[in-house]
């Protein structure tokens, strides 16, 4: 019964939806395929792309389908199938189609972000901790079993009784001089490693961050590889308590754990020791620097960019579309022609376009500034430039990741009831994206390490001193502001961001140095200025946004993306000055008539580019099927999407009321009629 | 193995939660337990609770735990156990002792949101259809099946296509003349009623909304009800066609469902028949007026305030107890003393003291309005004050809709990675609550109704005309605001929200003006004009819940209890007002200088609540236990907040992880291990 196919008539209203998206889609202003490219960074890339999703949708291992009505045990295995197989194509195109290969990575995280997950866990935080924190000997040993997944490993930072203030981590490596070991262990409760992603079922191996102590004495925390689990039959190795954390709010297929650690044992060599050792002796150096210990962290947390672009657009794209094909009642009024609609979507949809651009370009400067650390003589440039990509990537996970937290309840709210059901796929959305404002380094604790870093320029401004590229405005910190800003030139819109953080700074400054100089604590008197520190670590992070979506416009050639591409800008900016509104009059930045000006141009532009969201929201993934005679678009694959009011074809009702036939239980009796229903319906109670 | 206890040293931690929690409660500055009488409305309901609570616990039936590994068909088979044990309960309390019968329905809504809303579909929107729209006749022939759950009801309005714009619905009922029937029938998949809670698997019966069509003529949107199942065997009656609509984001335990009528005849008296009238000949005569006939609305509309301080009471009441319970790392600083920890969470507890009374409040004032309705000769004056209702509860449920979206989303981010365990239930009092903000009337659409409420109330009082109480204020449509306010008295701080309120509106109306008098017409100038008739509906809700807040302070008589709620509500105020901190200036109602100093007061008033914080969150479910021999406090059952984090004892850490511990597969190689790791970690690929 599970499969009948119920056709009650022709439907109207999914006409009329196919209609209008056939209209939209002709009225685009700009080359839809060209914008496709740029958001991929390049037709070749595209082509890539193309091959690499038809590549996934066919291979009979992964099944490219929905997994909405998954159970648990369902979902975790279903992942690791997913990674195997991933693993396979990937060695078979080694060396030979490695831009494909990147595609299929891409595009599993597109199709599931549980197995992007694991694959994340293995291959970012395990290997690249080994990679940035080992001696070249102790990458050697692991490189190609980490390669070919003959270890998988997890990444054991956090412990349940403590994350953001890593020093209080409680489990020990006490060195034991007698056997050349450390010995691994978490003394209490609170000491359990938690949250540890894949320790849960599948880890055979773990880096683990622990407080070195030798003969009595704590040298702070260093890391060490922990084998888990028996790679032949994955059975724990004696000392290891290791179990999954169970039900959690999404990423249903990703098997986080945690991890008790009894008196295990590790050979010497297992600390992993490039920026600090320990001789058989016991003599222990410590690292030089810092900076240089954590700076593997950046390029990890400048990932979250992609992933946020990835997610966010994802679920805009469902909500535009359901959008323009839903029309109110008999009348032909879609619901993106409703005012509060356009100014909800559109700004989402101009901003994931600046999250792409953002993405790409700290992506390629970061990669310039890590060949910087190889070159003899220039460590010290590299390790300034590195502090600023920190408080950069910092900046952009923490008010991103909440602007994206927004924008996703936002979009949820465009979608009626129908956001509610799983099979329309945002819920799950919201509930993956969750994760990402704690894990990775909690938001609150990031928006502060920006703040630091804003904080430390404004005194080496003071001092004179040279100021890195991204806060170079902090030199006008003496200049004040009472000149009118244009707001239609997008340097003053820019401009005046940058003074709002400048004066956030300030005020900041000022309470500081009042607390300290009551004879306050830094730490409290930083604690009573938050408020002030975060608004100006936003303010900062917003400009800098801005700032780098409009330099990266002026490189592009193509009129009519260029055009269109302005216009998004144009939004995005005042969307966020709109934001900063309350601030820019308080610090008397702006004045009330040019908030006013400031919202209506916000409407405004909604209004010009709601006509183009259609084709914007194509361009997220657009692609073309070549087949002999005829080229036929195909944009987001549906099988990614997943929501069937977000098809690309418009036929959202029938398809939306065939998932649901399908789904398992849809028709039937339930179990619970006997026993529940029936001595009610049935008695004279 | 799914149930050892790894018992690894003494938590540190866990005892300084617990000192820390000792400590602040008994820095309480009010009582709580007196608190707790007048949240819950007097000792005598207090009593009434804790018994309620204490018969639910110990009910074998209902076997109180958490249920966050259940799957779809095991929680939707809990809940209907749950539905008939509850009626049993109440069936046999009748009479005798009403409150505890009350108070047992408010505690499983309390405890399970699906199960209370399969009692809610039922008793509120099936039962109240057939009272409010059907004769006394048609009553007198349901009334006792539906007490004893003979019938199992359902409410058919949303259909796949339509649900805001209710004319355009599909479903049709054609009068038979010849067979005296009415023909109910669902001409295309769009005219599907979908989201019909208990329609998947559970109801016998339903209220169906459609096209009254008589002679080809339509004469519009009526009641009919129509049987679903056999009450016998659960089957679905002929022509019926109905399932289940699968995963949706929460609420697991009901069955939503779909249902599709493919000719499916009625007799002519299933048609309810109070306002409106089809004769045997197919004469048909009209309501006299449609406030009448959705008066019956407004009542449900208000009891979402109620939901909405259950829900977010216990959120808030987890995340303050974590907050106080959770020291950063070796140093002995509670989050809760971060000034961010505050200004997130302390309004929060602030309001949802403000929800509690306006909740109260508006459910007893329309009681008494519904009283009116019954007094011949004052039937106008009814639906007037029926208006205003219907306003009043549209703005309520709109914006505290919202307000608690985002309550919830701050307080999840004030757990860390902790609110991503299901375990810790704030992931799923977010997805429970997630359909809040569409259901029961889409948020943009209500906020607007109250937005044309206004509207009318300018206009009335540019004629001089008299208005109703909450809108009072638009009198002064013709006054300016040049005065100052003094923000320190509430009286003003109030009135700066009223004048915010009537400059929107007197905006919107100029926009209005400008637009149809440019020859647009109403709708599209309506539509041009959301932007500012949004604004003024927001302004307005926080005003009168604020208004309310303060006069019912005013007649509270225990000096401890007004003073603590004195600042609750004055951190309220400057919350909203901080809120709205941007329109008061861009209206220039407030300038720059106030503006910071409502920023100030709302810091500062945070800093001053924070150390009553656990006492407030305790008094939202203060219980005591009384034994013979000692008074045990016991506050919002642990059973009923479920979350190891939000325990009344602090010993937050070892029952954490004691429930992952048991839940399932926590140990064990998981079955994938042989398919899909051992082939990588045994391979040389
Ligand atoms: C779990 C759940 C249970 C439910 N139970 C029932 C039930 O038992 N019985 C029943 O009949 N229904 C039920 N519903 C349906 C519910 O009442 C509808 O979902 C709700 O009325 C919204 O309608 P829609 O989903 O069709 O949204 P749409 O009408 O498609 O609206 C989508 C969005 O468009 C925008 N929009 C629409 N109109 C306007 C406007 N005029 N101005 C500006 N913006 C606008 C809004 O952002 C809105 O969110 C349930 C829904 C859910 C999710
Ligand atoms: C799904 C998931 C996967 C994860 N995977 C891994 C993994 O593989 N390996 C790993 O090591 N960890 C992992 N984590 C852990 C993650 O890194 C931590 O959850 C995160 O660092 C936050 O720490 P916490 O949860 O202990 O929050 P806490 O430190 O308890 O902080 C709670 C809240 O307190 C507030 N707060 C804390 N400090 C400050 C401050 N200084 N100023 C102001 N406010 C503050 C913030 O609001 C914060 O949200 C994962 C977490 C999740 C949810």
């Amino acid at each position: 019964m599970d499969h009948i196919e119920v056709q009650t008539g022709v439907s109207r209203l999914e006409r009329v939806a196919k209609d209008n998206f056939a209209k939209e889609r002709d009225s685009a202003a700009f080359s839809i395929r060209e914008m496709t490219h740029l958001l991929n960074g390049g037709k070749e890339r595209t082509d890539a792309r193309e091959r690499a999703e038809q590549l996934m949708e066919r291979d009979p291992e992964i099944k490219a389908t929905n997994f909405f009505d998954n159970d648990r045990p369902t979902d975790r295995a279903r992942t690791m199938a997913l990674l195997r197989r991933h693993r396979e194509l990937h060695v078979e195109l080694e060396g030979k189609d490695d831009l494909l290969s990147e595609w299929l990575l891409s595009t599993m995280e597109s199709y599931d972000r549980s197995s992007s997950m694991r694959l994340y866990v293995h291959q970012v935080l395990f290997r690249e901790t080994i990679w940035a924190q080992g001696t070249s000997e102790q990458w050697k040993e692991y490189e190609q079993d980490i390669h070919h997944m003959r270890v998988l490993g997890c990444y054991s930072m956090t412990e349940l009784g403590h994350s953001s203030h890593l020093p209080g981590l409680e489990t020990t490596a006490t060195f034991d001089r007698q056997r050349d070991e450390f010995v691994i262990h978490s003394p209490s409760i609170t000491a359990t490693k938690w949250w540890i992603g894949m320790s849960g079922q599948a880890a055979t191996h773990t880096v683990v961050l622990a407080q070195l102590m030798i003969d009595g004495k704590n040298h702070g925390l260093h890391w060490f590889i922990v084998p888990l689990r028996s790679r032949d039959t994955g059975r724990l190795h004696p000392g290891v308590t290791a179990g999954d954390i169970g039900a959690k709010v999404g990423r249903q297929g990703l098997d986080n754990g945690w991890i008790q650690f009894s008196q295990v044992r590790v050979p010497r060599k297992n600390m992993l020791a490039r920026w600090a050792t320990v001789t058989r002796e016991g003599k222990y150096t410590p690292p030089q620097s810092q900076a240089l210990v954590y700076a593997s962290l950046i390029g990890e947390r400048l990932l979250v960019l992609p992933g946020l672009y990835d997610m966010v657009s994802q679920a805009v794209t469902i909500a535009v579309r359901y959008g323009v094909a839903r029309v109110q009642g008999g009348i032909n009024k879609q619901l993106m022609d409703f005012q509060a609609h356009q100014t909800s979507l559109m700004p989402i949809v101009a901003i994931t376009y600046g999250l792409n651009i953002n993405a790409k370009v700290y992506q390629e400067e970061w990669k310039k500034r890590l060949n910087l650390s190889q070159v003899k003589g220039r460590e010290k440039e590299f390790i300034e430039l590195s502090q600023e990509m920190h408080s950069i990537s910092a900046g952009f996970k923490a008010w991103f990741g909440w602007w994206a937290a927004e924008a996703f309840e936002t979009i949820r709210r465009t979608m009626g009831g129908h956001a509610y059901s799983s099979y329309n796929a945002v819920g799950g959305l919201i509930a993956d994206f969750g994760v990402i404002t704690a894990g990775g380094g909690d938001n609150t604790v990031l928006a502060q390490q920006t703040a630091r870093y804003l904080f430390s320029g404004l005194k080496r401004s003071q001092q004179k001193k040279s100021l890195a590229e991204s806060i170079k405005y902090l030199e006008r910190a003496e200049q004040s502001h009472a000149h009118k800003f244009d707001l239609n030139t997008e340097k003053d819109r820019i401009e005046s961001m940058e003074f709002l953080s400048l004066s956030c700074l300030r005020r900041a400054a000022q309470g500081l140095m009042d607390r300290v100089s009551e004879g306050g604590k830094m730490e409290d008197a930083w604690n009573h200025n938050m408020g002030s520190l975060l608004d100006a670590s936003k303010s900062h992070t917003y400009y800098l946004m801005i700032h780098t979506f409009w330099k990266y416009i002026q490189t592009v050639e193509r009129e009519d993306l260029r055009k269109v591409l302005t216009d998004l800008l144009e939004l995005s900016s005042f969307h966020f000055l709109e934001r900063l509104a309350s601030l820019l009059m308080e610090h008397q930045i702006l004045q009330a008539s040019e908030i006013s000006f400031i919202r209506g141009r916000v409407v405004e532009l909604c209004a010009k580019l709601r006509h183009q969201a259609l084709p914007l929201v194509d361009a997220f993934g657009e692609s073309i099927e070549l087949v002999p005679f005829l080229i036929d678009r195909t944009a987001w694959p549906d099988w990614i999407i997943k929501a069937p009011l977000g098809r690309y074809d418009g036929a959202i009702y029938s398809n939306y009321h065939n998932i649901i036939k399908s789904a398992p239980r849809c028709f039937g009796t339930p179990d619970y009629w006997a026993t529940s229903v029936a001595p009610l319906t049935k008695s004279n109670l």
